[in-house]
């Protein structure tokens, strides 16, 4: 007689974790479950390494359980699918986000906007599956099992390293460009350029809009330019930033720390919106009359659900569009080093883990 | 032979007004245009005082021009129309609010949002004409003429004198409402009880909407629920803010000095949107994590445009709204006696001038 009981065995899994909020990454051996009907096994070829990972890695939001893989912008291949599963076939290019269930019943999961699943969506690592019990690890290892309505495929003519950042980076500012329905010539202010600054200029530059970088050196004037930017300004250059004073429709604030929001705001056009995707620790400060005298809009973003992931997957691959990535060896000390110089703004645009050859 | 030219004589006309930013209120002769071809001669009846007025007067905004007449709540009777004016015939009860003029070119013009005019709108008092010259006298006056594109016919079944307040307070409050699409039972959060929030919950209510007050001091509970609403919060009271966190779907907040919006926020549901009418001078803090995590929108709103400032005004006459006023005789004496009594808070919810039995 064979049982008909699911996940009774498991699939053994390799990745490296953190064990403490000081500590380095350390291998620790666990195990995936095996697969359910609707399940997708993906070997994990490459993982980006995005600023939450530093943030929850070393606690500082008091939420970390330990041990902790991280990695949410995961690419690979699929290696077995269960029963049911639909959109996805051994051996297609496949991508992970930040998110790997959600209860699919309630109003945001039906309107495709798991990221706000009101039962609390299951993030990829550092987070717990719907049984509320089984914690999850991320894209620091060698194979994860994930349900289908979670995976993406990744265009064929994308390279699976440059395509990991898309699946948060990526989809966080496509999510917002696309909210505010960027077209041809809407002009739009980007707020710094680093991981999400740089995919949300191309993502824009490619919807045919006239983007303004907003950022902190001169010394990225050259880089947006290239990366398609027709306007560079210094955030503390009050001179550019006050003859600049009234013309952007739309303004991504990709930046995570305090910075003067008051100013940014002076940018917008009648009517202009500001989307915040960077979450600043501290509150910001804003002047109500600011919001009054133009009819303003203040967004807040999050991600993105499923649906617009698969999409922005789908215009990087009609537009080739992947991140500007530094990829390196998935070892302890590299990962050590590039937490590192993440935190000094030294890398361009992202770093992304090799985990095809990890472990081995 | 008949000179063609316009604005040759003029109407002479009595206002009371300030000179300087501490003093009383005293008469102050002066001349109306004469009518152009477009132009509509009111006599004034009523005119509301507005929080403003005393902004105004007293010069917080470094804007003052002395002599001032202030007054943009203001309800009168048509006592003559130039040649091309249609929509209004002589006898008919009319309003005017806190605009007389606009370039009516620019693209806000052109889409209604006249308060956002290019140009720079022309205000109905302490304000200049289009000419960029000659300088505007409101309401506390006998008499005004202005370009029928600024006039609103009142309903003849509305009170003037309780109609005054719609034309500031009334459509500032309409427009935040309309531009929500608020329906019935869409769940309404009213911040402050005073001039605007009065208003703000009478028109909410006719619109169907389950509407939360939150204010000051319980006493005001009795007069929140005698005006319809369903809830009432006082806003030091923690625990009953706590209770009702995402409970509602819109909020408008009419309160013109610092608090806590950040506490605020927490009330909105999913997709929430908070809307700023009280103009607070000094900054107000926000959280980029309760924006993002919620999805939250934050906006600004300023007045109305003449056309829905005229649809704000059928929709009472339809629901039979009017403000809950104290009607005052217009002397210098009162208005200085309401002016203090204002900045008390102790005002339920609106002085109107009985224009129409000053100077005599």
């Amino acid at each position: 007689m064979i049982s008909s009981r699911k996940n009774i065995s498991t699939i053994p899994a390799k990745g490296w974790a953190a064990y403490d909020p000081v500590g380095s990454f350390s291998l620790f051996e666990f195990e995936r479950r095996s697969l359910n009907d609707s399940d997708v096994l993906i070997r994990i070829y490459f993982c980006g390494i995005c600023h939450t990972d530093i943030h929850e890695a070393q606690n500082d939001w008091n939420v970390a359980k330990y041990p902790m893989v991280p990695g949410h912008e995961i690419t690979g291949i699929v290696e077995q699918v269960g029963s049911d599963v639909k959109r996805f076939q051994i051996g297609d290019p496949v991508g992970v986000g930040c998110l790997v269930d959600s209860c699919r019943t309630c109003l945001p999961c039906q309107t495709n906007l798991e990221q706000h699943c009101t039962a609390g969506a299951t993030y990829t690592y550092n987070g717990i599956e719907m049984d509320r019990k089984i914690p999850t690890y991320g894209g620091y290892s060698n194979l994860i099992v994930v349900t289908e309505h979670f995976v993406c495929l990744i265009p064929k003519n994308l390279p699976l390293d440059g395509a990991a950042p898309l699946l948060c980076a990526g989809t966080t500012t496509y999510s917002a460009l696309r909210r505010y329905n960027v077209i041809k010539d809407t002009h739009i202010g980007i707020i710094g350029l680093g991981g999400l600054g740089h995919i949300a200029l191309k993502l824009a530059v490619a919807m045919g809009a006239h983007v303004t970088v907003i950022a902190l050196s001169e010394s990225q004037r050259n880089d947006a330019i290239r990366l398609g930017a027709k306007g560079f300004i210094v955030s503390n250059d009050q001179e550019t930033l006050k003859k600049a004073e009234g013309t952007l429709n739309f303004i991504i604030d990709t930046v995570p720390v305090p910075h003067n929001v008051s100013a940014l705001l002076q940018l917008l056009a009648f009517e202009g919106v500001f989307c915040m995707i960077g979450i600043s620790s501290k509150p910001i400060e804003i002047a109500p009359l600011d919001l009054v005298m133009k009819r303003l809009t203040i967004w807040g973003s999050l991600i993105s659900g499923m649906r617009e992931t698969q999409e922005m997957l789908n215009f990087c691959g009609q537009n080739e569009i992947t991140c500007d990535i530094e990829l390196i060896e998935a070892t302890p000390n590299m990962i050590k080093t590039a937490f590192e110089r993440i935190l000094k703004g030294d890398v361009k645009y992202r770093f992304v883990l090799d985990m095809k050859n990890a472990f081995k």
